[in-house]
Formats: structure tokens, C-alpha cells, sequence
């Protein structure tokens, strides 16, 4: 019987189990998780926190129970320390140090991504957070329940800060954001960061913009947050939500070749350099489907697809990875912001000739109630006339998200801009109008490229 | 300077007069308007029926004065009542049947569909209505405020129907629907009728099977619809709504050729068998794109497309339309209903070898607030493994319409089942899952298509 190993237990790890055994019913399957928490949807802790979801358990994908039912088996609280691949073993430690090694026929790395540590004095005090791990989820509750602070400092105005944000003013805290850039949410065009800012600014939500934070310092039951600007900050809460890196070193030991930002090399296999270990999630190079090359890019869905591949290949199959579009939503408080593909300037640097257009529209036909506005960006190649990428901002409700991914769909199949308008899209008054709202702004832009041309 | 003359101010019409003039500023366009309402989104009639709409200039896609604006004249109530392809001109009566020649260049027959008769003794008594005009709208709406009907009988349980049934309902009226096949929106699988069924009994709507009407008589102030089953019904309003059929009597006297249903024959670049006469709209034969040949299936999303080719072909381009999917979607009262490609039976006539299965699952993750039921169905095909055609059902919120647009974005693109779980699509607890359900029905379906291959 062959056996399938996997270092950790979150999407990627739990999608190739399950995608191995639906390939193969008689492989034995193991996963080592480090912690007690496999298959968790971390995307979740910010609602756990914000009240909305009042039980974390039910923030799992899958319970315990559901994934051993495939015959997959769970190794909790199992930490890897060591792969040798020559003699295809595994070394890992249980909570209390004690070894255990495994073997493997087949190795699917999926240790995931660790929360960036900003160079910064303080970053252990109590009450500093990051969020990253459902533990650090538990940590924040438990300080939140036993201190009742009443404001709170977010490091980042990335989807986490922002989700963040949003979730301690629901729960009743004062919340400050802090970005160094100037600019929120960097991953969309300034304007529509501009329009989050609105809302934030409209549910009491404080930024301070171009701000280097020096230290993090505890002084009088109060977290100092010392900084670029003349004024130190102070509050009961500080949360460090600057990025990710991805946990590679336990790979790169073994000799697993390691890439852009430290992450793992692999093919569209999710191969490694190394025979028989896979990889696969936020730990890997990802490749761009648009950009045609890898970039390190972790996202819950990407990891997901990756660890399907993973499985899938490890149990003998043979599946490529399609790529990322870098395709991502957030909901921050009533408003949903997404982006699929590149923005003009990420065209611009990857060689493209974009043109960018931008329209504002109703989600429905006006006359409908609840109709709301729509912000919609296309930007397409020139030259080609090819769809490169699209980001859209409106109201919880709006059907953005999947909107978009009407744009994700569309880019992922290579087609032009202004085919966009030969879709075939469901159309009811009381959820869209007759065009489309992409297919006005495809038609917009078609009509701006015809311009520039002539 | 060229002539563009159009016969018909509704989704074609205009459509195609607005192309026509981006593509040529100095074109002289003029649209013939039977009645006053150019533009106008019959669609939204039964919103304003409802009383959800309480004004209906709001249904105007445009008002006049902006397609003035484009230096397209519109002559408004003026009926073409001959076309000279020889000599190039089309007679227009006004409705005082003053009679006026004008000459064109270039023609578009846009003159749409009208409510299907049924032959049944009745039809013309005050209080029994079509809905298919503005005009329909305001003789309902007249007949409700002066008579305030307390019941409806609606014949036909199709789109118009049930919205229908829904509007009366919320007016306040007790409403039957009637039904000859026994089945509800007989567009979809018989199961996702059933669901509609149970929406429209949860809000007091009856539902009549198997009946065949034989004629509609008044008696003392009430309706009574005799028919095939024993007892007579009885109501204060009959709103008959059992289809459309294609509008081009003017069209075959003047040798047009007629196809499926009397709809007008075109090719691709919605050209007639006559030189310099367009068609496009509910008045025509419409390419499908899966099933590669002409159908007769109105729809105004279709009548949009097909007006912007018309349009742009006759302003001197070189467009095609691409097909159409068949992509429908209703809202009935909390529920949306929606539809793209194939049902596993229209894939079976048409000489695919289609395997349908069904997902019940949660539109968003079920952890966060408002998760609700979404039923989905695929078709795929199960040789090549293409997709064929999609189903859905979920609550208004749930995202059901754009989420359908997915399917049909990658209907259009000729997608795989499969390859519909390495779409990139948007993820975020509040709007869907890491796989969306779309991909989750797809897994299960590449898993029963490979049970049954191997």
C-alpha cells in the first residue's frame, strides 16, 4: 500500500488529502497537524471576533470526524521537524517533544504562511496581536473578554487590517488604522481605496496615513505606539497585520529549492525539485496565469485549487494548476470591494499596453428598489484588445462579488474586451439591467480604445 | 449623407440606432415608434404592477430627450405599414393614419413580438389582459384603480406569469395560477419547478394543474374561466400570459423570408434575405450557440446584442452575434430562479450524451450571517465532458444571478466541467466559499462521470 504524507492540515493540506482519496480508495493517507485545528477557515477569525459568528467551532470547513471518515488520518497536535528524503521519512514532535517518524511514498508540503514580523521593538508585549492562526484568534478573544479594551491600533490597511478594523467597531473599540503607504488597500487603484476610506471614515474608523511605526511600548496599562510623527498613539489593543511570509524552513532544510520571498519552487504539478514531495498553498510560488511567470501571492482559494492538484498527482493523476488571476473580495462593513487580474500600472510593468476605463453604474435597473452604485474598472491591452484585469466596489447585496467573477471567468478564457458583450448574462430588472453593468463598462472602454486609435 | 431607418423604439430598435451612431456621427438615423414609449423596460411592468414601482416614466431605459441628444429622430407614434425594398422607402401611418414615405439606405426591422392569442371565446371581455406593451400596463393599472379587483386568474406559468402572480399578490389580490401542462416554468427540470411551486404556496398563491381553458365569460361583475376540469373559476381579473410570438407581418408582405414560428430569417450579422434589410430583436430567428442552429427564443438581452450588431453592420461594420445560451433569470417573490445552456433533456434531443447532478449547499459560508439554500444543477456532456447548460435556485441576496453569469461566461468559452474548479473566482466567508458552490457542483459532477465511465 502506498502512503500519502502531508505536513499540515489547513487548505491546502486537507484538499489534497481528500482529492488523493477520491482518486485512490486504498492509499494510506496521513496528515500531521500542529495544531488541534484542521481545515479551519482562518478567512473566518475576523467575524469570530466581531461577534458575528458566536461559536468558533463552527469556523471548520469540515469537522474532525467528517475528514477521518474518508480514512484520512488526523496526527493533532503533530509538529514536522525533519524530512529526509533519502529515506522518505518524516520526523515530527507531539506537544509534549516527543518523536515520531513516518514514512512516505509521496510528500505534500503545505506548511502554509506565517505572519510577517515587522522589525520593531514590542511586537511581544501583551496585547499586541497578530491574527494569523485560529490560537492567535483565541488569544485576542481571551484579552478582549478579560480586559474590555476600548480602542485599538491595526498596523497595515491590507484585507486583514480592513477586515479587522471593521470587526473591533462592531465590537464597540475605537479603532485607528495605520498605513505607511498613504494609501489603503494598495492591492486596488488609489480612487477606490479612496471610496473604502469613505466608509471607514463613516463607521468611526480613524487612518493615519505615510506613518512608520519605531516601537511598541506598555506604559500605564496602555500600549504606546511610538512613530514617524511627532504624536505617540496609545491604545488598549494593537494588531500587526503587515503581511504574510511563507514557512519554508522545515523544506528548505531538506533541500526542497525555495524561490521569490523564500517560498517553495514548484512546477504546474506542484512538484518540487525533490522526487515525490509535492508542495502546495501559501507556502509555494504561484504561478500568474496573466503574467505568465511565478509570483508569491497567498490566497485561501489559490491554496485550495493547489492542494486539489497536489492530491490529485500525488495519487497517481496528472493535473496542472491553472494559474492565479490574483482574483480576491473583502466586506468591509456594507461595502464589497474585488479585483481580478492586473491593474493598469501591474499591465504596464508585466509589458502590456493597458488602457484603463472606469464607470459608475447601478447594480439594477434604478427603478427597482435597493438599487446602488457601482463602481466598475476594465482594463485592457491595446494592442491585443485583451481583458487583463478588472476591480469593482458597491454595497453587500450588489451581487459584486460574483459579478466579478463573471471578469475572472472571462480573463481566465482569454477573451477580448469586447466580447464581454456577447455574453449571454441573466438579466432581471430587480438584479441587473439588460447590459450588463461589466458590459457598459466593456462597451466604454471599447468605445475610448476606438478613440486613442484613430 | 446615408439613411439608417429602424421600425421599432423598443431593446433592438434603439439599441441598434445608439450603435449605429457611435460607429457614424454623421449618419441620419431615424426610429419609427408605433406607440409613445421608446426604450421603455417592458420587463419592470410587473414591478410597476406591484406598486413597487410607483412611477412609470422610471421604466425608461432612456428618456427621449437623451436619444435626441444622440441626433437619432425618433418618430413617435408612427406605424410602418409598408416596406419598398425595390424603391427603398417604408410607409408610416400616424394615429390620425396620415400616411408619410421615408426613404433608407440601410433598414432595421425591430418590430418585436405580440402576446400569443390563444383561440378562446373571451379574450377581448373588459378585465382580461395581456402583458406585453406599456400600453397593456396602463389598461391594468387603469382596470385596478377604478375596479379594485380582489382576485386574478393567471393563465400560463411561465416568466410573465409568475411575476405576475407575485405583483397581484403583493397588491393585495388572491391570485390563481393555471397551468395545462402541470408543471411550473416548464423552462426548468421539474424539481426546481416544484421549489417555485412551494414559494408561491407560502404566499397564498394557488396553483391550478392540468387544465385547459375553453372560454372566459362575465357574469354579474365577475370573470368565470370555464374549463376542462369540472369547476367553473371565478375572479375579478384574467391576465392572460401564455407566451409571445415574433411580430412580422409587415416584414413577409415585403418578401422577407420567415422561419421558425413566422420569426424573420437572419444570418449571423442579423442581415435578411433582402439587400440592406436588417432584423434583429423578438421579431427574428435567433442563433444558439449550443445548439448551432436558429430557435426562436425572445429574450431582451438577446434583443439588446441583436440590435448593436444590426446597428453597427449598418452603419458600415462587420459584427456578428455570437449566440445566444438561453440565460434567464426570475425573481419570485424572496426566490431567484435562473437558467443557462441546456436541461439535460434539450441536451439528450439535441444529440449530446449529458449527465445532469444536483448540489444542494450553502450560497456563503453557513458560519456567517444569512447563509442560505442554493440548489444547483449542471449538465455536462459526458463524452467531451463540456459543459451544457446550468440551473440554479437560491433566495434574492444569495448572489444567484451573477453567480449563473459564471456558468454561462463558461458556456460561452466552451469550458469543461473540470476545468470549472480552475476558475479563479472570488472568495470572502460573507459571499461564497473557498470553492464556490458552482465548483462544488462541478466536483461532484467530474466524480459521478467518472463512477460511470470506469
Amino acid at each position: 500500500m502506498s502512503h500519502l504524507l502531508i505536513i499540515g492540515g489547513s487548505d491546502a493540506g486537507i484538499n489534497a488529502a481528500l482529492r488523493a482519496r477520491e482518486m485512490d480508495s486504498s492509499m494510506d493517507i496521513s496528515v500531521l497537524v500542529a495544531d488541534r485545528f484542521p481545515n479551519y477557515s482562518i478567512c473566518g477569525l475576523p467575524f469570530y471576533l466581531s461577534g458575528e459568528v458566536p461559536d468558533w467551532q463552527t469556523l471548520a470547513h469540515r469537522t474532525i470526524e467528517e475528514i477521518e471518515r474518508q480514512a484520512i488520518r488526523l496526527w493533532l497536535g503533530h509538529r514536522a521537524v525533519n524530512i529526509d528524503p533519502p529515506n522518505k521519512t518524516v520526523t515530527a514532535v507531539n506537544q509534549e517533544s516527543q518523536p515520531r517518524r513516518l514514512n512516505y511514498d509521496r510528500l505534500i508540503i503545505a506548511t502554509g504562511a506565517v505572519s510577517a514580523r515587522p522589525t520593531l521593538a514590542g511586537l511581544d508585549l501583551p496585547g499586541v496581536f497578530h491574527l494569523r492562526r485560529m490560537g492567535d484568534g483565541f488569544s485576542i478573544e481571551r484579552y478582549m473578554s478579560a480586559r474590555h479594551p476600548e480602542s485599538a491600533i491595526i498596523l497595515g490597511s491590507g484585507y486583514i487590517g480592513l477586515e479587522m478594523a471593521d470587526a473591533l467597531t462592531r465590537k464597540g473599540l475605537t479603532v485607528t488604522l495605520l498605513n505607511r503607504s498613504g494609501r489603503i488597500l494598495t492591492e486596488l487603484d488609489p480612487e477606490l481605496g479612496d471610496m473604502i476610506r469613505g466608509e471607514l471614515s463613516k463607521h468611526g474608523v480613524g487612518v493615519v496615513d505615510r506613518i512608520d511605526i519605531t516601537s511598541i511600548e506598555k506604559k500605564d496599562q496602555k500600549l504606546t505606539v511610538r512613530n514617524s510623527q511627532s504624536v505617540p498613539l496609545e491604545s488598549d489593543l494593537v494588531l500587526v497585520a503587515t503581511g504574510v511570509a511563507p514557512e519554508t524552513t522545515l523544506a528548505g532544510k531538506a533541500g526542497v529549492v525555495t524561490g521569490i520571498r523564500q517560498a517553495i519552487q514548484v512546477n504546474r504539478a506542484m512538484e518540487t525539485n525533490i522526487k515525490d514531495i509535492y508542495a502546495a498553498g501559501d507556502c509555494v510560488e504561484t504561478w500568474h496565469r496573466l503574467l505568465n511567470k511565478y509570483a508569491y501571492l497567498p490566497l485561501g482559494t489559490t491554496a485550495h485549487k493547489q492542494g486539489r492538484v497536489a492530491g490529485e498527482n500525488a495519487a497517481g493523476g496528472s493535473q496542472e494548476f491553472s494559474g492565479t488571476l490574483g482574483t480576491q473580495v473583502v466586506k468591509i462593513f456594507d461595502l464589497v470591494v474585488a479585483r481580478t487580474g492586473l491593474l493598469d500600472k501591474e499591465a504596464l510593468e508585466a509589458g502590456f499596453d493597458p488602457l484603463t476605463v472606469k464607470m459608475e453604474t447601478w447594480d439594477h435597473k434604478v427603478y427597482y428598489p435597493g438599487a446602488s452604485s457601482l463602481h466598475i474598472r476594465l482594463t485592457g491591452d491595446r494592442k491585443t484588445k485583451r481583458l487583463l484585469g478588472a476591480q469593482m466596489i458597491g454595497s453587500y447585496g450588489a451581487e459584486v462579488s460574483k459579478r466579478l467573477d463573471i471578469l475572472a471567468t472571462a480573463l481566465f478564457n482569454g477573451m477580448t474586451v469586447e466580447s464581454l458583450n456577447h455574453l449571454d448574462l441573466s438579466y432581471t430588472p430587480p438584479l441587473s439591467s439588460p447590459w450588463d453593468p461589466v458590459q457598459l463598462t466593456a462597451q466604454a472602454w471599447s468605445l475610448e480604445q476606438k478613440f486613442f486609435c484613430h
